[in-house]
């Protein structure tokens, strides 16, 4: 019986509300000037406090030594094994604009980039054009069709887009066509297994044909397409645990995971604010609030130490909004680590901090990846958390006689 | 290669003793006036001082959030997968009162109950009757037999009595007829799959019978059947460790869970000092003890802090007679938690000691939580017990060349 069959079996339903904060890339690494990692550096009394009162640990989103994306890291803490429920960047990318994909649909994730006049590429993100300027080169679009096969190109934002392919007997299985670096020429997509040659097919075609749309639209003058992907069929977090669940996220492709878990979206603003607010008005309503917050990943991505130490600020500044709802069970944990230093994604293990009226508190006082190493979770998988959380909020029966 | 082919292929015979005390619902939560859980509030010297000479953890009986009953809860710490060796609950109480169980029988739990004129049910326990009454009232079943099934009624204690369904092609997976409530009429019989519709018929049929037999017989006026089940096949702990076990246990239950693995069950007494009495008794002839102790989880489960308390001193007053047979290896541990403010089993790990001469002590010196937190066994998986327990009796040959 693995962990969501056994989460079905016992999970009942109960009045008592859950909220699973994920603050992206939460994990760092120490300043090579003061030795201290973001989260030791920021003042973060409020944080703090909730350490004090709940009990800590360090989560592996998929094993040790094993860096995730997204997708993976999130799955994990809604409680799916991230290496069975495999979902493509392009599905991905999908879901967060609100495209809903037909059973088998392939969708890839597509970036305009700017190519010279050999055909090489100098700009993967063709400047970062604009969102309005992506939104009208994607309706040059409009209406293709290749082999009996529709292709669907939606505007993302700035130089990313998603381009569905709809049609018959189309396998996902293909190489993608960015290069990821500059001064070679797009590749060329491939078929990973005899199957998928006629995708393969249709997204060269579709390539060249998008070459010539967009020759006159320099610096968006070719696309890379990526993440070729199907649907993956998820049970739903109600199915699974009984949950009425919330999500609550500016970033489109957090938007676009939860959804892929059953998931309702919440209508939400541009900012911190905007989130805890949203939480706040919807908080009578469901018992399960997945409220990701984005802006830590991207400072860390960004290699920038200070503002991911602000904006882990900001979040602990806001945090009484959240704590003063008083959730009987409040998870603050991460999908992954991003760490300044590397300047991405990493492989280390991801604070989580567990307060419930029930959690057995540890003598963890300070939020930290250093202080949560004698925390009373102790070194677990994050497919543990939703477990966990469940049985704070007593939604869970016991298992066997 | 599962824990248990592996621990058959590497155990070896040896006069080394293994003493495993399990002290039901160990684990604990911080009592809210005081803050202190349980084990922090009692005086346990003898304890503490096996705390530091041993190596100290954390175990969980299942998974972290999930909550062990008597069987799962068991069965891990006797190294047996819970996930995979499920017990029903009829199995276990018929095992508890040394009933035989033969191939292809079906055994349900009973409680005599209380019905009005109406049919609701008043008191699922018939007023917790005198086991003597118990005993007459099983008997007026005697003989009893529908449909070519022979239905064997015995006496448990106080309301509690177990059916055993004796005949050809019965299939266990039928529903209960427990409604776990009052106020209500007792639940139909059904059968989950196709196959289970004779045993639900017959038990429908029995359950109907037992409403006439018990008419004049108020407030034992009817009967509540839950659990049906058959035997698992488990492979012993003889055959899997080579060892010759012995269980000295108070409750039927847990002298039934002790059974189903192949243990031998001594004659005990009724008293914490009786059960540490048949160890000594029968130390020469046996080279593993499994020693249940239930009080401690009996307090916790009436929500009683302060006699929670005093059973794990009395237990700790008497554990130099244990200490002093000198073992080769000490575990103590729990088969759950059963915090007195949950006023049930809960899902929170389990304290466990084991103490050898090899055991690596750590630095840990009081036998609580939070003590044990930062002990050299981590935290670990119940079904970890065993191997480590054997290792530490140098009772396993090293796997590999």
């Amino acid at each position: 019986m693995d962990n969501l069959e056994l989460m079905k079996e016992i999970a009942r339903p109960s009045p008592t509300k859950i909220v699973l904060l994920v603050i992206d890339g939460l994990g760092g690494l120490p300043n090579l000037e003061t030795g201290r990692a973001e989260l030791e550096a920021a003042n973060t009394p409020n944080l703090d406090e909730l350490a004090a009162a709940g009990i800590c640990g360090m989560a592996d989103p998929i094993a040790p030594g094993i860096t995730p994306g997204s997708g993976p890291g999130h799955l994990a803490l809604f409680g799916y094994d991230p290496l069975s429920c495999l979902i493509g960047r392009g599905v991905l990318e999908a879901a967060g604009i609100d495209i809903k994909l037909e059973p088998g649909d392939v969708a890839a994730r597509g970036n305009f980039c700017t190519i010279d006049e050999k055909g090489l590429v100098t700009d993967r993100r063709a400047g970062r054009i604009s969102n309005e300027k992506c939104t009208e080169l994607c309706q040059l679009f409009d209406g293709i069709s290749i082999d009996g096969v529709r292709i669907l190109v939606y505007p993302v934002r700035e130089h990313r887009f998603v381009a569905v392919f709809r049609g018959e007997k189309l396998v996902a299985d293909v190489t993608e066509s960015d290069p990821s670096q500059t001064g070679v020429v797009p590749l060329e997509v491939n078929s990973l297994i005899p199957t998928a040659k006629r995708l393969a097919d249709i997204a060269n075609q579709f390539i060249n044909r998008a070459g010539m749309v967009l020759a006159e639209h320099h610096p968006a003058n070719m696309v890379l397409l990526r993440g070729f992907s199907k649907q993956p069929d998820l049970p739903t977090m109600s199915e699974i645990y009984k949950l009425k669940p919330l999500a609550i996220a500016v970033y489109p492709m957090y938007r676009g995971l939860a959804r892929l878990v059953g998931m309702e979206i919440a209508r939400t603003g541009t900012t911190l604010e905007d989130e805890f607010a949203t939480l706040k008005q919807n908080y009578d309503d469901y018992d399960f609030f997945f409220l990701h917050i984005k802006w830590t990943d991207s400072a860390g991505e960004d290699g920038d130490f200070d503002r991911k130490v602000q904006i882990l600020e900001q979040i602990d500044a806001a945090l009484p909004g959240l704590v003063n709802l008083e959730p009987d069970v409040l998870v603050v944990t991460g999908d992954h680590s991003t760490p300044a230093v590397l300047g991405g994604h990493s492989w280390h293990p991801v604070p989580v901090l567990l307060y419930s009226k029930y959690c057995r508190p540890d003598a963890v006082e300070k939020f930290s990846e250093t202080a949560f190493l004698s925390g009373g979770l102790g070194r677990l998988h994050a497919t543990q958390i939703m477990p966990l959380a469940m049985a704070n909020a007593l939604k869970l029966t016991k298992f066997g006689a």
